[in-house]
């Protein structure tokens, strides 16, 4: 018996994207436009460092105008929203963010708001995810977009599938949760409440974890032939990088499934950047 | 053998809140503070003017000033915006909402995205919605928050349970899926291009209805002991009031249903009132 198992492998498809992410970039140019984003990162914690520095990476490969901007950690909430309220009005950037977690003496939700819905390329504040809902998006957490954007590519059709979320956070179940039912899929949200999870997940053609859980799910949770899309990072017993999802368990059970690293991680950064070029094209309609 | 159904009768629910509310209005009265709900109404649509009527008498009977704004058909989109900014800075105004439909000249986004979101009493803005699903609601659809209200009432605890939603609107089913998730309900969405509704909704502890299809959810559809809550308003082939789920077929295999008419209907309204009063009950705190 051959068992014929296709990876997901977000890396291949995020350099893939590239190619074309680059040529959009470079016909804006030709338009005298470049593309700009923005990222301010308070503070030095070295995970935001890290998530920051992959952002720029990605950006200035793709020939977009990258602009870091550092506060210390004593920054006020005031000098914070300046800075953003100068964002929102500059001509050369079409979107940018402010890099999570916020020392505690600064409002997230206060500083979340100040972005204006049209640069806010996180798709984190109230409009944007009110937008998201009502069917009208303007921009999209990345996470989730890059999780369609992957699967589109494998041309996986999203209409009348059994999509089962495990994980209700706002970054990645809940939106995850907008985009699919917003193609036709029939979704269901589980969490830390849900009681009978190994039940409905068995019943699942699609299958996304956002638990943050090492090796969480089994075979026994995963429905012959389902789809399987691994969101967690975590660590295994000895230290290495693995999913929520027990991959050598599962993956024969599976018909498609994200190993990682390399699954859903590089579309992050793709989704994003793709954002932004999209929000770049939006200047030659006004 | 006893079979013990128990209905969920919104309409008794309701009375019995009005009487909670009326103390409410009394007391805001007695500082001074009389609760403002406006409701716009363009052109001469016989169903809005209904249920304007209906929100009208309500709220009057629990003390509350209600101003009903009319325009003719053919008012222009700018004065419609200009009355919305209007109320949007009138201190005497808690909430209010413009009754749809408008007229095919009037963008109703455009319209309904100029309502400020404190005031915005329906809950259809984007900056609603998105507060609504970030968990932090300011206001709530009353559709969905009179379900809540109403399982309050009996004292259902969502926490665990598995809900199935039939149907997505923005009206109903989206954020009667947002609040339900709140309460720690593993929740599921479900419309038209859903493949197995059958075996989904017949897994389900709480069933909510909201399609528009005369009697269409039949007994075959129902877990035995669900609460089966129907938001249709439909006619019957005798032309006859009814809902979306056929009561008599049902009706012994549910723990808790509710009737139509008499069961979400009356809610509807008594969320909305609620909301206008605790925005007015908010003025105290600023």
């Amino acid at each position: 018996m051959v068992i014929s198992v296709k990876l997901l492998e977000g890396k291949k498809v995020a350099q893939a994207l590239d190619e074309t992410m680059a040529k959009r970039v470079e016909s804006l140019k030709e338009k005298g436009i470049t593309p700009g984003l923005a990222v301010v990162l308070v503070g030095d914690n070295s995970a935001s460092a890290v998530y920051v520095r992959n952002k720029q990476r990605r950006a200035e490969k793709l020939g977009i105008n990258f602009q870091l901007i550092r506060f210390e950690e004593s920054v006020t909430e005031q000098e914070l929203l300046a800075k953003i309220d100068e964002l929102n009005n500059d001509s050369a950037i079409d979107g940018f963010l402010v890099q999570l977690p916020l020392p505690d003496h600064i409002d997230e939700d206060k500083v979340n708001e100040a972005i204006s819905p049209n640069k806010d390329v996180d798709g984190f504040t109230p409009i944007s995810v009110g937008n998201l809902w009502i069917g009208t998006p303007m921009t999209k957490p990345a996470t989730a977009s890059g999780i369609l954007m992957m699967l589109d590519h494998y041309n996986v059709d999203l209409d009348g599938k059994n999509v089962v979320i495990i994980g209700r956070s706002n970054i990645v179940g809940k939106p995850t949760a907008a985009l699919m039912l917003e193609r036709n899929a029939t979704v269901t949200i589980t969490h830390s409440h849900t009681k009978n999870l190994k039940e409905i997940t068995s019943k699942a053609d699609v299958l996304v974890v956002a638990i943050g859980r090492a090796k969480f799910i089994t075979q026994d949770y995963v429905k012959d032939q389902a789809i399987v899309i691994d969101v967690g990072m975590d660590r295994d017993e000895n230290g290495k990088l693995c999913g929520d999802v027990d991959f050598d368990d599962v993956k024969d059970k599976t018909s498609m499934i994200t190993p990682v690293p390399g699954g859903v991680g590089p579309m992050t950064i793709t989704a994003l950047v793709d954002q932004v070029i999209e929000l770049a094209e939006g200047r030659i309609n006004g």
